[in-house]
């Protein structure tokens, strides 16, 4: 399905919050983005595995034209398991056609090695020359089971919990990959731990639809408490509220 | 604490979703308002009794502002034990000094008179000559323990949990008191009922606040499931957006 147009006011309103134009704080690590769309009570979608439109099409538009300007967009294997999704870029600007190149090269974040890339939407993607293959970051190596050449499998370490720590990881990827970007679309466990890490999260983006998608929902809402943000802007959209910001320090105890 | 001043747009913005310029589709009934600011994660306090800024001191002229447009002001006896609002409207037009008629009249949903006027901010108020006295709605006149001379008690019939339908509270509060419009500030309870009943609520104006208050936070997410608007806009503040909007009725399956 083609996209709608490009909203005229977004390139500008999302200037200040985009690698390749915002002020870099840590130029040693990867710029990370964290976008994603939630309803009015914060929901991602109307449950795992149901398929769900939360804005209009404008902004799935705005979520092409981020994912032209990053390196590599990254989601959880939650995501990549219920959703299938494609993560490749449908948007170019008008001199400069489509191409494999114009898309990021997906990483899933897979622990446990649940993802298979045999016979997704990604795989299928990569085979018509519309997407790069995908990095898949797994704990253990030798726990793959089944590995296909065309993805290529990264170990991390993880915490007594099974936990990679993000910051490592997004150093090891740019070492590893060159990414000097990376877009993290989700899902709702990846993004509720990220929102209370500005060490690691450079932008982040969300779009707001005006719908409520009620409890059963998946939801966003950082199990560590409260995260102020700041340099906030809010884009208007047909029926839609985009905001961008950056994630506050916490003030540490000795500052 | 006095008002910062009201933002020039904002009236504008607001106008046809008030009472006194909106296009009213029940004219039999009061006119319903459900207004309330959220964090991005959907929450309308940090913890219960827990007081919390969420949105930019701005906001807090439109909630008086849209305090002066209508006859009662409701709240659930949650709030009024864990906040004790004052309820009262401190904003009037600039030719139009404020005076006690300029304020709402307050009503509680009190079914098992649990809240006490006595002591209460609304009380000083009152005695101020800068607020109404409450109206107490609750479930059986004979239970009330300590009646207060200028609060006002109605009872209100309950279904078998206990709980009053909305619809025909609203209907018996215009026949009793003659309000034509009713504004509802919350708290979680109230407005998780409301977002479900289009037939009662006739405006939808929600302020969101460019912070997450965190899993442990008061959430507003309808039981009920998902639920659709209508008539969406957005107004952009320094650091907020606020949504206007209508409930959509569902389409019921014999239409
Ligand atoms: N609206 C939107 O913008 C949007 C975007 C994306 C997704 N979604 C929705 O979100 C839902 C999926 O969310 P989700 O929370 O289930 O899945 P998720 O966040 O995509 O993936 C969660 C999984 O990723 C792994 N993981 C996450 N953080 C990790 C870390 N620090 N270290 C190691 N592994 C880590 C874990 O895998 P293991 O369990 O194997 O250890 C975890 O279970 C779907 O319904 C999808 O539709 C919505
Ligand atoms: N950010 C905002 O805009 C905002 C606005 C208002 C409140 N708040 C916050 O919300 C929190 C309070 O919320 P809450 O959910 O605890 O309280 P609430 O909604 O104010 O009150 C709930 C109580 O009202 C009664 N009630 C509600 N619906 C009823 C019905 N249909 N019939 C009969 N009685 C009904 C019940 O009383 P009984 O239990 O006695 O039966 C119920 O426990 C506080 O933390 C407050 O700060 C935030």
């Amino acid at each position: 399905m083609s996209l709608v147009p490009l909203k005229d006011d977004l390139p500008s309103f999302l200037d200040q919050y985009l690698p390749t134009t915002a002020v870099r704080n840590a130029p040693q690590k990867p710029f990370v983005t964290l976008t994603y769309a939630q309803s009015l009570d914060s929901r991602i979608s109307k449950g795992k595995g149901l398929r769900t439109t939360i804005s209009h099409p404008e902004t799935k538009t705005m979520t092409h034209y981020l994912r032209y300007q990053h390196d590599a967009i990254m989601i959880g294997c939650g995501t990549a398991l219920a959703d299938d999704p494609g993560l490749n870029c449908k948007w170019a600007p008008a001199d400069n056609p489509l191409r494999t190149s114009s898309s990021p090269r997906p990483v899933i974040i897979d622990p446990q090695g649940k993802w298979d890339f045999e016979g997704s939407k990604m795989q299928q993607l990569f085979r018509e020359g519309a997407g790069k293959p995908p990095v898949i970051v797994v704990r253990d190596l030798s726990s793959i089971l089944r590995r296909h050449p065309d993805a290529t499998y990264v170990s991390a370490s993880a915490n007594s919990a099974g936990q990679f720590d993000w910051l490592r990881l997004m150093l090891h990827l740019k070492s590893e990959f060159g990414f000097e970007s990376i877009m993290i679309e989700g899902g709702a466990l990846v993004i509720n731990q990220l929102l209370s890490r500005p060490d690691v999260v450079d932008s982040l983006i969300v779009t707001v639809g005006a719908k409520y998608l009620g409890l059963e929902g998946v939801e966003v809402s950082p199990p560590s408490g409260e995260v102020n943000l700041c340099n906030v802007k809010w884009w208007r959209g047909t029926v839609d509220a985009v905001m961008g910001a950056e994630l506050e320090s916490p003030q540490l105890p000795w500052q």
